[in-house]
Formats: C-alpha cells, structure tokens, sequence
C-alpha cells in the first residue's frame, strides 16, 4: 500500500487544480454582493471534503456558514480540530494586481492570488492531506476540520457556535491553520498571541472651541491636559508607567529567552518592514521579546482642534485619544482597562471633564509549547522541512485561540506555511507551490505522530 | 454758530439713514462675488466724505479698494488718523438671523444687521463726527480718514501702501476705530494687544503606519514623542517652560495692576463666555492680567494615527501639531520661534524625525497710554459717558497697529463703541443706536482737546 507522501506524489496535480478552483470563487466575507460566492465556496469545499472521504456538512449560521469535515477514528484515538478561514478579503486596489485577483497564476516558484496565502491554501492542504492519509490505510486520528467564511469580518458567529457544540466538537488538540512560518525553510510553531484593552480618551474643558487670543492663558488647553496624561503613562526610558500595569506579567522563561536569542531573528528586515523606524521599547529586552512576550501601550489615535492646512488660531474645547495595550499572562484586559481608567481619573485636572470609555478587552492566549502536540508537530516538521520548527509567538491578537483554549483544549498551536511579507489583505498575495505540498505532508505526518503520542 | 453736539442732534436722523444705505451693500470681501459690491461701498464711502465737507478718494490696490479722505487744518494744527474699514463678514447662517442682514433693522434700542457693529457703524460715526466739526466752525485738527475694504481678508495691500505713502500720511496720531468697549457704559481705551508666534511640529518616526500588534512595543510611537514635547512646554503650574520664553517679558506695573485689579472684571462672565471652562493660567496673575500682558502658549490643533468613530489597531507614522504663542513686549516673535524650535529640537529622540515649521510671527503692541492722545481721548469719553475710559489691553492680535507704531507714529489707540457680545462675524449682529451717537460726539471732542493738546 502506498504512503500518504507517495498519494501525494501522484495527486499533487490534482490537488492545484482544487486549489485553482476554490482561489476562483471571489468568497469576499465583507461584500454582501458576494454572499453567493461565499456560499458557493462553502458548497464547494464540503463536496471537496466528501470526495476526500471525510462527512462533511454546511452549517448555517446568521452570518456565512461554517464548513465543517469529520472523520471517526474511534473513541481510543486522539481528535483534532483543524481550523482554516474559506473568505478572503476584498482584491482592490485592484489595479495593482499583476494578475487577475481571483484567478490562480503562477509567477516562478510562487502562486499569486488573492487568498493564495490568506487562507485558501490551508484550506485545501488540510482537505488534501486528510485525503492522502485516508486513502493509505486510514487517518489514525478522530480528525474535525472546521472552516469558516467569517474570518476577514471577525468570525462573529463562530464562537457562539462552539459554544454550543463544545461537545460535539470535543478534541485532545486544535490546529489553527492560518498565519505564517518565521522564515523561508524555517517552519514555526506559534504558541501565543498577545491580548488587547482599548480605551478612548475624551478630554472636554468647555462647550465650544474659543479665540486663542481672546481666551488663551486664562482657561486651560485640553490638547495640553490629553498630553499630559499620555506622557504619563510610560516612563522616560519607555516602560509602562500604569500603576499596577506589570503586576500580573508572568516573568520570560530563561530557556525561552536563550531559545529566542538563538532564533537569528533579523532585526534590520524587520526594521525595513516597520518603514525605516528605529527599534526601541522597553529596557532589558529583545525585539522578538518585546514584540511576542511583553505588554505594550500605545496611541494609536490623536485628535484636537484644527488639523487642516495652514493655521487657525483656536483654543480647543475638547482633545481626544485612542489608546490601547498588548497583553500578555497572567493580564486580565479588565484588569487593565480599570488600571488605565483610574491612571487617567487621577490625573484629570479640576473642572476639566476627562472620559474614559472602554472599547474591547480580548485575553492574550499562550500555550504550553511542550506537550504531546507541539512534540508531534515538530517531529512532522522536521521529517518535512530537514530542521526542528522554531517556537515563537506573535504579536497580534487571536480571539479564536483563546476561544477554543477555553471552550475546548487548552493544546492549541498556530501552524502556517505562508511565507513573511506574502501581501496578505495586499494585493499580489502570494505563496510557495512548494509550501502547499510540504503543509500537505506536514499534516499528514501529524496525525501519525498524534496517534502515537495516544490519548 | 452751532455746537458740533447741536449739529448731531439736528442731524442724527439723517446719520443713521447714511448707516442704513452703507448696511444695505453687502461689501463682503472675501467672496468675489461681491467684489462689485465692495467697489460701490467705496465709491459710496468717498461720495459721503465729500459731502461732508472731507477731500476724497478712493485708493485702488492690486485688491479691494482703499478710501481717503482727508482735511487741512494748517501746518501748527496736529495731524489725526483714523482707521476704519468698510467691508465686512459674510452673513452664513443666514437662517439664523432674525431679520434680514443686509437690511439695517431697529431692535429695541440695537440696530441689527451684518457690520452693524463690524465696522460699518465706526465708517459712520467718523464721517458724521468730522461733519459735525465742519459744519459748526472747523475742524481743529489735520484729519486722514484711511477707510480699508480688505479687514476681514487680512488687510493684505493696507501696510505696503501705508509704509509706500508714509510721508503723505503723516500723523502725530492714529485712532483705530474697530473693536468694541470694556462693558456697556465703560467706555475703553485699548493700548496693547499681544503678538503671536505660529508653528507647526511634525514628528516622523517611518515611512508609513503599522499594525500596532506587529510592532507594538519595539518601536517609537510618534503620538507618544509629540505629547511629550507638549507636556514639556509647560511646567507642573501652568508657567510656559520652553527655555528664555519669559527673558523679554517686561513686568506689569503695580500702577497698572492695581488699575487692572479695580475694573470690576467679571470673571464669571468670562468663564460662561468661555463655555463653561474653568479659569486657569499662569500662577500669580489674573484672568485679565494673564490675557492681556502675560504671555502664552496653546496647542491649536493635535493629529495622529486614527480619528474616526470605533477602534482601529493602527501604530501612527507621523504626529502633528499647531502651537502659538501669543507674545507680550519685548518678546520678539521671531527669537521666540527660533526657542521653540530650539526647545523642540532638544527632545527629539535618536532617529525619530521632528520638524519644526514657523507659520506666522507677529510682533506684540503696545503703546504708552498715557501720552496727549490717551488724555485727550479720556477727556472725550468722560464728556460724553460721565466716566473715565478704561484703560485695556486685547488678547488677541492687530497687526496693523504694530504697522502704524512703526510706519506713522507710536501714537496710537484702539477706540470701539461696539459692546460686548456683539455677534461680529455671527448671525444677529447688533449695536445699540446710542452706541452710534456717542461714538460721534466722542470723536468730535477729541479734536478740540487733541488741538489743545497742540503738536
């Protein structure tokens, strides 16, 4: 009996051809003119999903449907759920495309098109090496692939419908197939992403803007009160400076430190990729540390009196801020948004309004990267790629991680075979022919490990 | 022969019909459609001077036209100019207005209309007061009437022609008929009104914005450098901190404070005006003391990142903002930018980029208020209002007086009848009827007592 590696070998056709066929459904989540598309993708992959073996179904929801494939393996087997996103997001600007958006091109070694990386690729190698491990002598784990068409607009219904089908979607591990590899030939495993608080700041000192010559040095400024208050909430080497900001912060581990020191992480690309900007944050840590495994806080918007052209000379009557934090364990976003509102509450000068409203809280979600799943996934990488896979983290906030964390197993990783700088949301999205086949062989690897590892 | 204040009782009817036809054209000078009607208000403007016994012309320049009307009282006799202008604001919201603008309506005791206080009644009662003078026994003085037609666009051709013609307006003294009196029955003498220097700060830190999950904490936020610099100009009190700000200030006079303290200034109207912000400056000084001789420094405009409704998770590239001073003698606007930039420039971080672009610099003025004009015009006053004027400054900013001080004379005061709340520049604008006629008595009295005053 063939191998699943050999399955490949002489489906690999066949299985691009898939993919050209799903990357030329435009399933943009956003667009309600596309919701037929979005459906027919949906369509597409359960038909795509039973002729792979698996029994699959669509599942309605108020928004796009989920897409959800399973294959028994028996009660004595490990489960594990794999998530990947079927939408994608809108293809403008459209004339910067080198290619037509929604149809699959291939430019060298490299696929081109939108969803290309983001997120149909997964989809189908997922599909494809479920298929290659059933038709070789079986699939050695209870396997739930669960797709959704929401991920670009914020996978509203995807949460509650875990929630309710906790036990019926009950699983030893969750793969979250979407993201990147840290490098070219170096697969990663992401086993956290950090947390958010948002906050807006609103500071009001009367009812309408005054003559800065009429009133100016007699009433006071609240663009210089707002000022005030965001310098204060760092320290002048660029700690947080929030009151109780660090007390929850789970220390770095000394071995993860080592391990990320060693990673080779390439500071000058990511300078380049930041736009030039100098690299600079909180003393006593890396950039890969800073990014992935400390908290931050940062404005990310401004506004007060006038912003035009030219010049106006008007006193402001209110300033206002958006600000948010990066978390990390143990922050609880309450927490800290109550932190972030007592900072600013005692700081608010007499007689000057100063508003805090709160705007999201999401809880950061790391892994334990040494369990039976991250021992199995490395050795499915490393039988694929020739090198143990990196373990990092990443920045960004993952909502659905926390989720099935604490809806379903706390053994969750981030697997990813996009390339970094693949244009995701941009145009000329792009990824590897090679990565689709290596994600393909990636998995199938996976299940034998994970059966391996038992329940 | 009669009085000048016989002939203005006789004539008064006839006065306020000459308001009502000068209201009726709508001189708007900033809205070229008007442009037309800006020339017939000159041209109406020189027509009523002749009439009045002046020698008259209209003065074209590369804009709005200027009107001149003069008379010749001898070499011995002192010389008089007086400054108006006869354009005006447009009239938007025009659904605001109660009556029609271009039509001068009786309210009560108030005339309502657009200019009805700025500046037409001024063009007026100066034209009328030197007719009055005329008609019963001369006019004691060598009177330049110099009436603008571009005040509200920024009096663009007025100084070069001032400075052009210097020797032809000569003038021991210079009225600026514009503004309005301290409070209704206080009749006011203006002697200064601040400078202003205007610069725009903009703080790079890349090329372009980033998420704020992918770089938060590893790279310099320029929302974060801009608000330091903010905070950094002022200390903990409210003092203006930018280094040498405070070198040039010259110290209040005790006489001046004490005069200053008696006003009566009603600082719970001025904080209603204000829109209900508390008052607040720089400690040891008064409300009127802190605007009208101290000098200081308010942020106009603050932009960064993302301002719209809802969150975005954006980490800004750049952060702007507009910051003035308004300046007190002997500040000079130009040493105070280059502090400013030099202040700025001291607490830009290592590869972070701050510009500093000066916008605007305009010197303080003030007279000495207590030369022959100021006593000959407090005689005035106090013969028509029973009351001493008050003695005042303006915390905004006149550049033509700085022009006149230094083209013509240091001689020079800023004389309103308007009251406060007049609606200049907003729909209802108003002026009580009386305003007019003692505008007119006020004015011919200061002729007979600046000739006493002799040269």
């Amino acid at each position: 009996m063939a191998t699943p590696d050999a399955y490949i070998d002489t489906h690999l056709q066949s299985f691009l051809e898939d993919f050209a066929h799903l990357i030329a459904i435009p399933s943009i989540s956003t667009d309600p003119d596309h919701a037929g598309d979005v459906r027919a993708a949906a369509d597409w992959v359960a038909e795509r999903m039973r002729r792979a073996g698996l029994d699959a179904s669509v599942v309605d929801t108020d928004g796009h449907p989920l897409v959800l494939g399973r294959h028994d393996a028996g009660a004595d087997a490990p489960t594990l759920l794999v998530y990947a996103h079927y939408d994608v997001q809108p293809a403008d600007p459209l004339g910067e495309w080198r290619s037509p958006p929604f149809e699959l091109t291939r430019d060298g070694g490299n696929f081109v098109a939108r969803g290309a990386a983001d997120d149909k690729a997964q989809v189908i190698l997922q599909i494809s090496a479920a298929e290659a491990a059933l038709r070789t002598g079986g699939l050695p784990v209870n396997l739930i692939l669960l797709f959704e068409g929401e991920e670009e607009v914020g996978s509203t219904h995807l949460t509650p419908y875990v929630a309710a089908h906790a036990a019926e979607l009950a699983t030893d591990h969750v793969v979250i197939g979407d993201s990147m590899m840290f490098a070219p030939d170096r697969p990663s495993l992401i086993f956290g992403t950090r947390g958010m608080a948002y906050i807006e700041i609103d500071v009001r000192t009367g009812s309408h803007d005054l003559h800065s010559g009429q009133y100016g040095g007699a009433v006071p400024n609240p663009a210089h009160v707002l000022s005030r208050i965001i310098t204060s909430f760092h320290d002048a080497d660029g700690r947080v400076a929030v009151e109780g900001f660090y007390d929850d912060v789970r220390d770095v581990s000394p071995a993860l430190r080592k391990a990320w020191a060693e990673l080779g992480y390439d500071e000058e690309a990511f300078r380049r990729s930041a736009g030039g900007a100098p690299l600079r944050g909180e003393p006593g840590f890396s950039t890969p540390e800073r990014l992935w495994i400390r908290p931050c806080l940062d404005v990310n918007g401004l506004i007060s009196g006038y912003t035009g052209p030219g010049k106006k000379t008007v006193l402001p009557a209110r300033a206002g801020a958006k600000v948010s934090c990066r978390l990390v364990p143990d922050q609880d976003p309450e927490r800290i948004t109550e932190l972030l509102k007592d900072h600013v509450a005692r700081r608010a000068p007499a007689g000057v309004e100063v508003t805090v409203t709160g705007f999201q809280e999401n809880r950061p979600w790391y892994a334990e990267p040494e369990g039976p799943l991250f021992r199995a996934a490395a050795v499915a990488y490393e039988g694929v790629y020739g090198v143990q896979p990196v373990r990092v983290c990443h920045g960004g906030t993952l909502p659905i991680a926390v989720d099935f964390s604490e809806l379903l197993t706390p053994s969750v990783a981030v697997m990813g075979f996009a390339l970094p700088g693949a244009n995701m949301h941009a145009p000329n999205e792009w990824i590897p022919v090679s990565q689709l086949e290596r994600g393909m062989r990636v998995m199938a690897r996976l299940y034998g490990e994970l059966a391996a590892e038992g329940r």
